[in-house]
Protein backbone atom coordinates (compact mmCIF):
# COMPACT_ATOMS: atom_id res chain seq x y z
CA UNK A 1 0.00 0.00 0.00
CA UNK A 2 1.19 3.69 -1.05
CA UNK A 3 1.62 5.77 1.66
CA UNK A 4 -1.19 8.16 2.80
CA UNK A 5 0.78 10.54 5.59
CA UNK A 6 3.18 12.92 4.01
CA UNK A 7 5.86 14.83 6.56
CA UNK A 8 6.55 18.15 4.91
CA UNK A 9 10.31 18.54 6.65
CA UNK A 10 11.77 22.15 5.92
CA UNK A 11 15.78 22.33 6.76
CA UNK A 12 18.87 21.83 4.90
CA UNK A 13 18.36 18.62 3.39
CA UNK A 14 15.82 17.67 -0.04
CA UNK A 15 16.07 17.93 -3.86
CA UNK A 16 13.65 20.91 -3.15
CA UNK A 17 14.91 24.29 -2.83
CA UNK A 18 13.14 26.58 -1.16
CA UNK A 19 13.12 29.95 -3.17
CA UNK A 20 10.61 32.37 -0.62
CA UNK A 21 8.43 31.93 1.96
CA UNK A 22 6.05 34.53 2.41
CA UNK A 23 3.16 34.17 5.32
CA UNK A 24 -0.16 35.53 3.41
CA UNK A 25 -2.40 35.79 6.81
CA UNK A 26 -1.60 34.75 10.37
CA UNK A 27 1.75 33.76 12.09
CA UNK A 28 4.22 33.25 9.34
CA UNK A 29 6.82 29.85 9.59
CA UNK A 30 11.13 29.92 10.14
CA UNK A 31 12.60 30.62 6.97
CA UNK A 32 14.41 27.01 5.71
CA UNK A 33 16.94 26.23 2.77
CA UNK A 34 15.41 23.21 1.49
CA UNK A 35 12.33 20.66 2.19
CA UNK A 36 12.19 17.31 2.04
CA UNK A 37 9.40 15.11 1.45
CA UNK A 38 9.10 11.75 3.74
CA UNK A 39 6.41 9.12 3.15
CA UNK A 40 4.94 8.40 6.56
CA UNK A 41 5.77 9.92 9.62
CA UNK A 42 9.26 11.42 10.64
CA UNK A 43 11.62 10.22 13.86
CA UNK A 44 11.50 12.79 16.34
CA UNK A 45 15.38 13.00 15.45
CA UNK A 46 14.64 14.45 12.26
CA UNK A 47 16.75 17.51 11.87
CA UNK A 48 14.38 20.43 10.55
CA UNK A 49 13.29 24.07 11.02
CA UNK A 50 9.97 22.38 11.09
CA UNK A 51 7.47 19.90 10.20
CA UNK A 52 4.09 19.61 8.71
CA UNK A 53 2.53 15.93 8.34
CA UNK A 54 -1.13 15.73 5.98
CA UNK A 55 -2.73 12.68 5.15
CA UNK A 56 -4.32 12.29 1.87
CA UNK A 57 -7.99 11.77 2.02
CA UNK A 58 -11.12 10.90 0.53
CA UNK A 59 -12.98 13.96 -1.61
CA UNK A 60 -14.86 16.09 0.70
CA UNK A 61 -16.40 18.30 -1.79
CA UNK A 62 -16.75 17.40 -5.07
CA UNK A 63 -19.87 15.39 -7.15
CA UNK A 64 -19.01 12.31 -9.69
CA UNK A 65 -19.68 14.80 -12.74
CA UNK A 66 -16.72 17.05 -11.25
CA UNK A 67 -14.50 14.21 -10.10
CA UNK A 68 -14.78 13.06 -13.29
CA UNK A 69 -13.49 16.04 -15.39
CA UNK A 70 -10.38 16.19 -12.50
CA UNK A 71 -9.22 12.57 -12.89
CA UNK A 72 -9.28 13.42 -16.34
CA UNK A 73 -7.16 15.99 -17.11
CA UNK A 74 -5.32 16.12 -13.95
CA UNK A 75 -1.61 15.37 -14.04
CA UNK A 76 0.97 13.30 -12.13
CA UNK A 77 3.51 14.35 -9.29
CA UNK A 78 7.20 14.13 -10.55
CA UNK A 79 7.07 15.30 -14.33
CA UNK A 80 10.69 16.42 -15.55
CA UNK A 81 9.54 19.44 -16.63
CA UNK A 82 8.08 20.58 -13.48
CA UNK A 83 10.93 22.19 -11.75
CA UNK A 84 9.14 24.63 -9.97
CA UNK A 85 7.03 23.62 -7.12
CA UNK A 86 4.33 25.63 -4.50
CA UNK A 87 3.50 24.23 -0.68
CA UNK A 88 0.51 26.04 0.61
CA UNK A 89 -0.65 25.34 4.30
CA UNK A 90 -3.71 26.60 4.93
CA UNK A 91 -6.13 27.10 8.16
CA UNK A 92 -9.84 27.63 8.02
CA UNK A 93 -11.85 29.14 11.18
CA UNK A 94 -14.29 28.11 13.29
CA UNK A 95 -16.97 29.92 11.82
CA UNK A 96 -15.75 27.34 8.81
CA UNK A 97 -16.04 24.52 10.29
CA UNK A 98 -19.11 25.01 12.45
CA UNK A 99 -21.53 25.19 8.72
CA UNK A 100 -23.28 22.25 7.74
CA UNK A 101 -21.86 20.17 4.74
CA UNK A 102 -24.51 21.77 2.42
CA UNK A 103 -23.11 25.19 3.32
CA UNK A 104 -19.76 24.81 3.02
CA UNK A 105 -20.21 23.24 -0.07
CA UNK A 106 -22.09 26.12 -1.56
CA UNK A 107 -19.55 28.41 -0.72
CA UNK A 108 -16.21 25.98 -1.85
CA UNK A 109 -18.38 25.28 -5.59
CA UNK A 110 -21.72 27.38 -5.93
CA UNK A 111 -19.94 30.57 -4.70
CA UNK A 112 -16.28 30.55 -4.79
CA UNK A 113 -15.93 28.34 -8.23
CA UNK A 114 -13.33 26.28 -6.19
CA UNK A 115 -12.91 23.23 -8.67
CA UNK A 116 -14.00 25.07 -11.85
CA UNK A 117 -11.60 27.50 -11.37
CA UNK A 118 -8.51 24.28 -10.68
CA UNK A 119 -10.11 22.85 -13.78
CA UNK A 120 -8.63 25.75 -16.08
CA UNK A 121 -5.29 25.20 -14.83
CA UNK A 122 -5.16 21.39 -15.98
CA UNK A 123 -3.12 19.72 -16.98
CA UNK A 124 -0.81 22.28 -16.52
CA UNK A 125 -0.69 22.37 -12.52
CA UNK A 126 -0.07 18.91 -10.82
CA UNK A 127 -1.52 18.64 -6.98
CA UNK A 128 -1.69 17.11 -3.83
CA UNK A 129 -4.10 17.55 -1.26
CA UNK A 130 -3.22 16.67 2.42
CA UNK A 131 -5.68 17.07 5.23
CA UNK A 132 -4.00 17.28 9.09
CA UNK A 133 -7.42 18.88 10.62
CA UNK A 134 -8.03 15.64 12.13
CA UNK A 135 -4.54 14.11 12.53
CA UNK A 136 -4.29 15.13 16.22
CA UNK A 137 -6.30 18.09 18.35
CA UNK A 138 -3.11 20.74 17.63
CA UNK A 139 -2.00 20.26 14.20
CA UNK A 140 -1.11 24.35 12.57
CA UNK A 141 -2.59 23.64 9.67
CA UNK A 142 -5.75 21.92 8.14
CA UNK A 143 -4.67 21.67 4.67
CA UNK A 144 -1.60 21.40 2.73
CA UNK A 145 -1.59 21.75 -0.67
CA UNK A 146 1.38 20.58 -2.92
CA UNK A 147 1.76 21.72 -6.44
CA UNK A 148 3.92 21.20 -9.41
CA UNK A 149 4.37 23.41 -12.84
CA UNK A 150 6.83 24.07 -15.39
CA UNK A 151 8.63 27.46 -14.95
CA UNK A 152 6.78 28.76 -18.46
CA UNK A 153 3.41 28.35 -15.92
CA UNK A 154 4.66 30.47 -13.09
CA UNK A 155 2.19 33.36 -14.24
CA UNK A 156 -0.52 30.86 -14.13
CA UNK A 157 -0.04 29.49 -11.20
CA UNK A 158 -0.01 32.92 -9.58
CA UNK A 159 -2.82 33.65 -11.17
CA UNK A 160 -4.67 30.65 -9.88
CA UNK A 161 -3.59 31.37 -6.07
CA UNK A 162 -5.26 34.87 -6.72
CA UNK A 163 -8.53 33.96 -8.17
CA UNK A 164 -8.83 31.59 -4.79
CA UNK A 165 -7.50 34.23 -2.48
CA UNK A 166 -10.23 36.69 -3.72
CA UNK A 167 -13.07 33.85 -3.28
CA UNK A 168 -16.08 34.07 -0.69
CA UNK A 169 -14.23 30.65 0.22
CA UNK A 170 -11.17 32.33 1.58
CA UNK A 171 -12.88 35.06 3.83
CA UNK A 172 -12.79 31.71 6.55
CA UNK A 173 -9.09 30.92 6.13
CA UNK A 174 -6.88 32.30 8.79
CA UNK A 175 -3.87 31.49 8.54
CA UNK A 176 -1.69 30.97 4.80
CA UNK A 177 1.86 30.47 3.95
CA UNK A 178 2.88 30.50 0.49
CA UNK A 179 6.17 28.34 0.22
CA UNK A 180 7.87 28.89 -3.56
CA UNK A 181 10.23 25.65 -4.56
CA UNK A 182 12.73 24.81 -7.06
CA UNK A 183 13.52 21.02 -7.95
CA UNK A 184 17.56 21.44 -7.19
CA UNK A 185 19.34 18.42 -6.42
CA UNK A 186 22.18 19.26 -3.68
CA UNK B 1 -10.68 23.97 25.05
CA UNK B 2 -11.56 20.90 25.63
CA UNK B 3 -10.42 17.49 23.86
CA UNK B 4 -11.50 16.22 20.77
CA UNK B 5 -9.46 13.19 20.71
CA UNK B 6 -10.66 10.29 23.02
CA UNK B 7 -8.72 6.88 24.05
CA UNK B 8 -11.34 3.88 24.48
CA UNK B 9 -8.97 1.91 26.66
CA UNK B 10 -10.63 -2.17 26.97
CA UNK B 11 -9.10 -3.04 29.80
CA UNK B 12 -9.24 -4.14 33.76
CA UNK B 13 -10.40 -0.47 35.08
CA UNK B 14 -12.76 2.29 34.38
CA UNK B 15 -16.39 2.90 35.36
CA UNK B 16 -17.81 0.96 32.40
CA UNK B 17 -18.08 -2.61 32.80
CA UNK B 18 -18.68 -4.43 29.55
CA UNK B 19 -20.98 -6.82 29.32
CA UNK B 20 -20.94 -8.44 25.66
CA UNK B 21 -18.21 -8.02 23.12
CA UNK B 22 -19.87 -9.08 19.44
CA UNK B 23 -18.05 -9.24 16.40
CA UNK B 24 -20.71 -8.33 13.48
CA UNK B 25 -18.95 -8.21 10.75
CA UNK B 26 -15.01 -8.52 10.03
CA UNK B 27 -12.08 -9.27 12.45
CA UNK B 28 -13.29 -9.85 16.49
CA UNK B 29 -11.72 -7.45 19.11
CA UNK B 30 -10.17 -9.30 22.48
CA UNK B 31 -12.54 -9.08 25.07
CA UNK B 32 -11.98 -7.01 28.12
CA UNK B 33 -13.83 -6.68 31.66
CA UNK B 34 -14.38 -3.00 31.85
CA UNK B 35 -13.87 0.59 29.28
CA UNK B 36 -11.91 3.40 30.24
CA UNK B 37 -12.73 6.91 28.15
CA UNK B 38 -9.75 8.65 28.37
CA UNK B 39 -10.03 12.47 26.67
CA UNK B 40 -6.80 12.77 25.03
CA UNK B 41 -4.00 10.80 23.63
CA UNK B 42 -2.73 7.72 26.12
CA UNK B 43 0.44 6.83 27.38
CA UNK B 44 2.31 3.65 25.59
CA UNK B 45 2.28 2.22 29.22
CA UNK B 46 -1.38 2.02 29.78
CA UNK B 47 -1.92 -1.44 30.69
CA UNK B 48 -4.96 -2.27 28.54
CA UNK B 49 -6.13 -5.25 26.16
CA UNK B 50 -7.00 -2.89 23.67
CA UNK B 51 -7.05 1.05 22.94
CA UNK B 52 -9.18 3.17 20.43
CA UNK B 53 -8.43 6.14 18.74
CA UNK B 54 -11.29 8.94 17.13
CA UNK B 55 -11.45 12.58 17.18
CA UNK B 56 -14.37 14.59 17.11
CA UNK B 57 -14.65 16.66 13.80
CA UNK B 58 -17.17 18.64 11.81
CA UNK B 59 -19.95 17.01 10.54
CA UNK B 60 -19.69 15.12 6.87
CA UNK B 61 -23.45 15.03 5.71
CA UNK B 62 -25.41 17.17 7.30
CA UNK B 63 -27.40 19.89 6.24
CA UNK B 64 -28.74 22.67 7.62
CA UNK B 65 -31.87 21.80 8.71
CA UNK B 66 -30.88 18.39 9.76
CA UNK B 67 -28.25 19.99 11.56
CA UNK B 68 -31.03 22.41 13.75
CA UNK B 69 -32.88 19.22 14.70
CA UNK B 70 -30.38 17.30 15.94
CA UNK B 71 -29.13 19.89 18.03
CA UNK B 72 -32.61 21.07 19.27
CA UNK B 73 -33.03 17.20 20.29
CA UNK B 74 -29.91 15.89 21.47
CA UNK B 75 -29.40 14.85 25.31
CA UNK B 76 -25.80 15.28 26.23
CA UNK B 77 -23.59 12.47 27.67
CA UNK B 78 -23.13 11.93 31.07
CA UNK B 79 -27.22 12.16 32.21
CA UNK B 80 -27.69 9.96 35.52
CA UNK B 81 -30.26 7.55 34.20
CA UNK B 82 -28.70 6.48 30.85
CA UNK B 83 -26.62 4.02 32.46
CA UNK B 84 -26.13 1.59 29.66
CA UNK B 85 -24.04 2.42 26.60
CA UNK B 86 -22.69 1.36 23.36
CA UNK B 87 -19.36 1.82 21.65
CA UNK B 88 -19.46 0.52 18.17
CA UNK B 89 -16.32 0.75 15.97
CA UNK B 90 -16.84 0.85 11.84
CA UNK B 91 -14.66 0.60 9.03
CA UNK B 92 -16.19 0.89 5.69
CA UNK B 93 -15.04 -0.38 2.22
CA UNK B 94 -12.73 1.46 -0.15
CA UNK B 95 -16.05 1.37 -2.49
CA UNK B 96 -17.53 3.79 -0.33
CA UNK B 97 -14.60 6.17 -0.01
CA UNK B 98 -14.21 6.39 -3.54
CA UNK B 99 -17.17 7.41 -4.11
CA UNK B 100 -17.87 11.20 -5.08
CA UNK B 101 -19.39 13.31 -1.91
CA UNK B 102 -22.49 13.74 -3.52
CA UNK B 103 -23.06 9.96 -3.82
CA UNK B 104 -21.89 9.10 -0.10
CA UNK B 105 -24.71 11.82 0.95
CA UNK B 106 -27.22 10.14 -1.23
CA UNK B 107 -26.60 6.51 -0.10
CA UNK B 108 -26.00 7.76 3.76
CA UNK B 109 -29.69 10.13 3.61
CA UNK B 110 -31.60 9.55 0.56
CA UNK B 111 -31.45 5.92 0.61
CA UNK B 112 -30.54 5.06 3.84
CA UNK B 113 -32.08 7.79 6.38
CA UNK B 114 -29.74 7.64 8.89
CA UNK B 115 -30.22 11.19 10.32
CA UNK B 116 -34.11 10.72 9.76
CA UNK B 117 -33.48 7.35 11.42
CA UNK B 118 -31.62 8.67 14.10
CA UNK B 119 -33.70 11.61 14.90
CA UNK B 120 -36.34 9.12 15.82
CA UNK B 121 -34.85 7.97 18.92
CA UNK B 122 -33.76 11.46 20.32
CA UNK B 123 -33.86 12.27 23.13
CA UNK B 124 -33.52 8.54 24.37
CA UNK B 125 -30.38 8.03 23.28
CA UNK B 126 -27.43 10.38 23.59
CA UNK B 127 -24.19 9.66 20.99
CA UNK B 128 -20.64 10.93 19.89
CA UNK B 129 -19.29 10.16 16.96
CA UNK B 130 -15.28 10.09 16.56
CA UNK B 131 -13.50 9.62 13.17
CA UNK B 132 -10.25 7.55 13.19
CA UNK B 133 -9.99 7.39 9.71
CA UNK B 134 -7.27 10.34 9.24
CA UNK B 135 -5.83 10.22 12.32
CA UNK B 136 -3.06 7.57 10.86
CA UNK B 137 -2.81 5.52 8.06
CA UNK B 138 -3.69 1.84 9.25
CA UNK B 139 -6.67 2.53 11.70
CA UNK B 140 -8.32 -0.31 12.88
CA UNK B 141 -12.07 1.55 11.84
CA UNK B 142 -12.56 4.22 10.67
CA UNK B 143 -15.71 5.57 13.07
CA UNK B 144 -16.25 4.81 16.99
CA UNK B 145 -19.79 5.77 18.11
CA UNK B 146 -20.13 6.27 21.62
CA UNK B 147 -24.42 5.77 22.95
CA UNK B 148 -25.42 6.12 25.97
CA UNK B 149 -29.21 5.48 27.37
CA UNK B 150 -31.14 4.47 30.39
CA UNK B 151 -31.70 0.71 30.50
CA UNK B 152 -35.20 1.23 29.49
CA UNK B 153 -34.61 2.33 26.19
CA UNK B 154 -32.40 -0.67 25.77
CA UNK B 155 -34.75 -2.22 23.36
CA UNK B 156 -35.43 0.93 21.22
CA UNK B 157 -31.55 1.22 20.70
CA UNK B 158 -31.91 -2.32 19.09
CA UNK B 159 -34.11 -1.52 17.25
CA UNK B 160 -31.77 1.70 15.78
CA UNK B 161 -28.84 -0.19 15.21
CA UNK B 162 -30.95 -3.24 13.35
CA UNK B 163 -32.47 -0.92 11.09
CA UNK B 164 -29.10 1.00 10.73
CA UNK B 165 -27.75 -2.46 9.88
CA UNK B 166 -30.62 -3.33 6.88
CA UNK B 167 -29.49 -0.14 5.34
CA UNK B 168 -28.33 0.52 2.09
CA UNK B 169 -25.40 2.30 3.71
CA UNK B 170 -24.37 -0.14 5.79
CA UNK B 171 -23.77 -2.96 2.81
CA UNK B 172 -19.83 -0.52 2.71
CA UNK B 173 -19.49 -1.77 6.26
CA UNK B 174 -16.32 -4.28 6.11
CA UNK B 175 -15.94 -4.51 9.78
CA UNK B 176 -17.77 -3.71 12.83
CA UNK B 177 -17.76 -4.52 16.80
CA UNK B 178 -20.49 -3.85 18.80
CA UNK B 179 -19.65 -3.90 22.42
CA UNK B 180 -22.51 -3.16 25.05
CA UNK B 181 -21.60 -1.42 28.44
CA UNK B 182 -23.38 -0.88 32.24
CA UNK B 183 -22.31 1.84 34.33
CA UNK B 184 -20.90 0.06 37.28
CA UNK B 185 -18.15 1.74 39.29
CA UNK B 186 -15.82 -0.63 40.51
Amino acid sequence: MSSRLFTFAGGESGVWRIARTEAIVGKPIPQAARLDIVPGPVPRSHKAKWLLRGITSNERYVVRSESEQLLAKQPSLGRPEATCAALIPVRKNSSWWNLPQDERRQIFEEQSKHVHLGLQYLPAIARRLHHCRDLSENEPFDFLTWFEYAPSNETAFNELVAELRASPEWKYVDREVDIRLIREPA
